[in-house]
């Protein structure tokens, strides 16, 4: 039973590797995204362009990333970088970027503590950068964090979230990603808003970012994929969390979102075994990976 | 947001305990499920008709069913008891049994391992004992085990389980349970599987009983909610397993289950720190109940 193609867009590289507390050097980040392009892994958050002084753990991006965009086998590959602002924007398109990141924000308690804007100058940043990029030639994603609920400012009215969507989408986002930074939201949530963004804009250029914290990180993903969304984050080994959320634990990994979704008949491309050592070398690099939570089933099938 | 109500049978002091390596005792047992019953759980597989020589982990269930039927503060609550034969139906019977559970086979293969028949022995002999029950006012729940995936025979054709269940329901089953025993339903099978059946026969006397093994026990929940489904099986502290499929883990917890539909907006009539103290309970008496996969947020919250 063939479905159709699901997109895996692997954030550990980025989004993981930042919240573990051991900080892996430029190389070991580089080796982990390799393993992940050998196991057939073509969408990768690979680095951000940010003060590396506040986040030293995405040190070397700009070196890493045009290593990889010039390696052997990546041709096909899509490396995002997350740029928090018009200046690492900037610094990214000096780097030869070629897939950017920008995120905007739910909450304003949210927008706040990560970039201390409230939603409405975080969304007038992000739509200046959209627009620069889309002169540039340069593939944007445009994330909606915290779009189900914040931990600072509670529950977020959906309605918001696909209105927000909609300029996103309108002012030529090449993706937009709803994200549950908290892993808060119920898969009911999540049918309701994805259908509504899907039947109002389409669903083509959607994707959805969850995390496990309350154990339906698949469900959720289940859920968004009736809705028509086809294309979602995961991060290798379930690394991951969320600095302002007491208790987020980690993103939905990419060998339990892989595993669910080829075995519902869906093709990633992504070869599971070899996903398995990109999962064991997460590990062994930062010691604090948790690894999916279908693990053990995985390795004794 | 009201949803309506969701029902939680909890299959830990039965299914749950059998597959612990550490015996109970029948007054422990009774504990377990006192603490389940205080927590607001009503549907409860309190013990099994079996030669305790072969389950020595269902020792005393007479004298415990006829205890807990007498107690306080159990008038509405329903003990149902696991009968694999006309033998154990009649004990069962005997010892004042108002709701039996009755197991059918998806497969040849685990028919064989359980009871020695094939599958359509195994349903000639329910078929007779259903009949019994309904003369003697016994309340009786058909489960069809491997109704999935047979860890022995493979894949389980979809239409072979809701003809079965189609039979069972015309025979007047008050509940029909579709088990994914060992763990490997994806939610998109549970989806096609349950909205057929349900489409056939409705929805009101269905249930499900899944497995976490490959983590997407919540996910079939979901999917099984979906179409149309109000009464799950899940066990506390996520205990269970099958001794015929390697690999198997726990069933669903109880309290992962009530979390997600409680947030959802569905009325479980459960409360999830009273539920969080009967996990606690079976971690304690068994020193191997894994708990439920969001414990720690469970916990933290």
């Amino acid at each position: 039973m063939a479905l159709g193609k699901v997109i895996i867009n692997d954030v550990g590289p980025r989004d993981g590797l930042q919240s573990q507390s051991k900080i892996l050097t430029p190389d070991e980040r580089i080796a982990l995204v390799t393993a992940l392009l050998q196991a057939g892994v073509r969408h990768i958050e690979a680095g951000a362009f940010v003060s590396v002084k506040a986040v030293p753990a995405m040190a070397g991006t700009p070196e890493g990333l045009a290593g990889l965009q010039g390696s052997a086998g990546s041709a096909d590959a899509v490396f995002t970088v997350l740029v928090p602002n018009a200046r690492g924007y900037d610094l990214a398109r000096e780097a030869g970027a070629k897939s950017v990141c920008l995120v905007l924000y739910g909450s304003d308690g949210m927008a706040q503590a990560n970039v201390r804007m409230n939603r409405q100058q975080a969304e007038s940043m992000a739509a200046e950068i959209l627009q620069q990029a889309r002169t540039d030639g340069v593939r944007v994603t445009s994330t909606i964090a915290v779009a189900f609920e914040c931990p600072f400012d509670g529950p977020v009215e959906p309605s918001m979230v696909s209105e927000l969507a909609g300029r996103l989408l309108e002012l030529g986002t090449d993706e937009l990603c709803i994200a549950d930074t908290i892993g808060a939201a119920n898969p009911l949530q999540v049918r309701f808003l994805m259908s509504s963004i899907a039947g109002r804009y389409g669903a083509d250029r959607l994707s959805c970012h969850f995390h496990d914290t309350r154990a339906m990180g698949l469900a959720n993903v289940f859920a968004a994929l009736e809705s028509g969304v086809r294309k979602f984050d995961a991060s290798i080994a379930g690394m991951g969390g969320c600095p302002f959320a007491p208790g987020a634990s980690g993103n939905v990994a990419t060998e339990d979102v892989v595993m669910m979704l080829e075995q519902m008949g869906f093709d990633t491309g992504i070869n599971l075994d070899s996903l398995l050592r990109a999962a064991d070398l997460a590990k062994e690099l930062t010691g604090t990976a948790p690894g999916g939570r279908a693990s053990a089933w995985l390795r004794h099938r």
